[in-house]
């Protein structure tokens, strides 16, 4: 049996292009005792995939020149050689940018399609839904009447927290790039003010809409628009540095002004993390993200591009700061 | 009565100057119920005040022009009226830069003479020493077998953190700006592996002495010293934000490399703080510290400045990475 497959061709320097990708056709190897037979049905692209595709150390092993793409996909079984799964169990995997794959049973998670369309367990009630759970309640620890600031607050991710934060009572600012966008978190999601990176000064439009200050900052985009953050935290602010999308893709490494010394004089705490450090409390994320969903208290908008040959360009996406919500590839 | 005081004569831009400070001869009130007449035996200068010396906000008010300096000093009570200090006693004032002083008496705090000489109130057993005490063990949380970083580790906070941080069973390594600083930090006081950031390439250096990466980095200095630990930070790593002194008397604010994915890719904790967050905390501080100076696992130096009226110079002092251990001006 066949599957297509989505490699590394080489190693992007500065922003990605889709010759770095090559679609190639592999054989599968034969299903073994303990293994599943998926076939894809939703494929995600996530910004710290360009991440892993330098040759760097970081907390996840580079991707390799010449092999597949690996990240989160929602798959159907086709065959099971597990006693776990049978034949149309949906399941959430890791089995990357490919039309079919064989797994390890254990690696795949149950998802159920009657709570939730099953894209979400890549977007609101997946991987990204948590990231914002936990980054935003376990670092950010929002309090009622406080001032939250949201980058990247379209993305699958910032759509999320920000409406956490207002689920907990506080105030909560936007900022993306585009005034589609703004208008979805405003009218949509309830964000009390948004502001517009590309048309709008940054530190002014803050200053404006946080009287108070900022007391936490959840950060997927870092430069300017951060400073632009840091100039305005209060006393004991919490930053949440979940990304840095803006860092990605440059060639040479960015200067800015350094503001370390706003830390010190604030009392406040900065804190990378990666989800995976919560894996433990990932039962708790789920069904929380879930009941939110089900009550209507977070919604969702979702980029599907339709088309497996379409993954790179989905990816890219990313980076053009078009996609609303969580970007997605239906097989 | 009369005092003699240093005033902000006006406010520096860049680096201080004696001439930003002016000797004045002031009248002292007469003493009301509950209070004390003191007289300075010790006065401290510390980094923190070239801060207070801006007209900008920040976790204490600015001096004003024309106004005394303030800060701590080790007093003795000339005359008292309160009933819970007597003439002779000895106390820790926030009475700053001035000869004799009409203070509240509950400002005041206890210091025995039996115990450590007297000018360790404003040094190892005193705020630079509670400064390491819960900067490092709070936020940094060294472990055994851990690798430690200090910035500024031949001053009056930084000589403390190694000392605790060997107690506590890392690693340490301190970064200081002369050879004499470093002999007497690994000679005198154990440090592991010391670092002359005039003389050497820090990053180079630092990947030498620390080839397991660094999991403390405990900052006074802040700048290029700063990004050389961040690029060899572990995951996990804690960064304890103290102070940011190479930054103090910038003119114009200083750039550098955008590192904020650093503490993403690595988990990382950083935190700034300052020692009056542990307020609650500073009985615990005092014991412990008075304890492992009396039992010699803390030492220390004092770099004692004679003369009321060099107290500017002591200050300036400072900046010029001349002092080993805590300046003082001996009244």
């Amino acid at each position: 049996m066949k599957t297509k497959q989505i490699v590394l061709n080489d190693r992007p320097s500065g922003m990605p292009k889709e010759e770095n990708f090559k679609l190639v056709e592999s054989d599968l190897p034969s299903l073994q005792e303990g293994q599943l037979l998926v076939k894809s049905l939703f494929i995600s692209v996530d910004p710290y995939m360009r991440g892993r595709m330098n040759d760097a150390k970081s907390y996840v092993p580079p991707y390799q020149v010449g092999g597949l793409i690996d990240g989160g996909a929602v798959c159907e079984v086709v065959e099971s050689a597990s006693p776990d799964w049978k034949q149309g169990d949906i399941v959430l995997t890791q089995s990357g940018w490919q039309t079919y794959a064989v797994i390890p049973a254990e690696t795949a998670m149950k998802i159920d399609p009657e709570l939730a369309p099953i894209s979400t367990a890549l977007g609101t009630i997946g991987m990204p839904g948590l990231t914002a759970y936990f980054g935003l309640l376990d670092i950010g620890k929002p309090q009622e009447g406080e001032t939250v600031v949201v980058s990247g607050a379209a993305g699958a991710v910032g759509s999320v927290v920000g409406q956490i934060a207002k689920i907990k009572g506080a105030k909560v600012i936007g900022i993306a790039g585009s005034d589609e966008k703004n208008a979805y978190l405003k009218e949509e999601l309830g964000f009390d003010e948004v502001i517009n990176y590309k048309t709008e000064n940054v530190f002014e439009a803050i200053q404006k809409a946080c009287p108070n200050g900022v007391d936490v900052y959840f950060d997927n985009v870092g430069g300017d628009i951060t400073d632009a953050v840091l100039l305005q935290i209060n006393q004991g602010a919490r930053i949440v540095l979940c990304g840095q999308i803006s860092m990605y893709n440059l060639e040479d490494p960015e200067v800015g002004p350094r503001l370390l010394v706003k830390l010190v004089q604030n009392s406040a705490l900065m804190q990378g993390f990666i989800v995976t450090n919560y894996m433990h409390r990932f039962g708790e994320g789920f069904k929380q993200l879930g009941q939110w969903v089900a009550e209507g208290k977070i919604k969702y908008r979702e980029n599907i591009v339709e088309g497996f040959e379409h993954t790179p360009q989905a990816f890219l996406g990313l980076f053009s700061g078009e996609n609303i919500g969580k970007q997605l590839v239906q097989v």
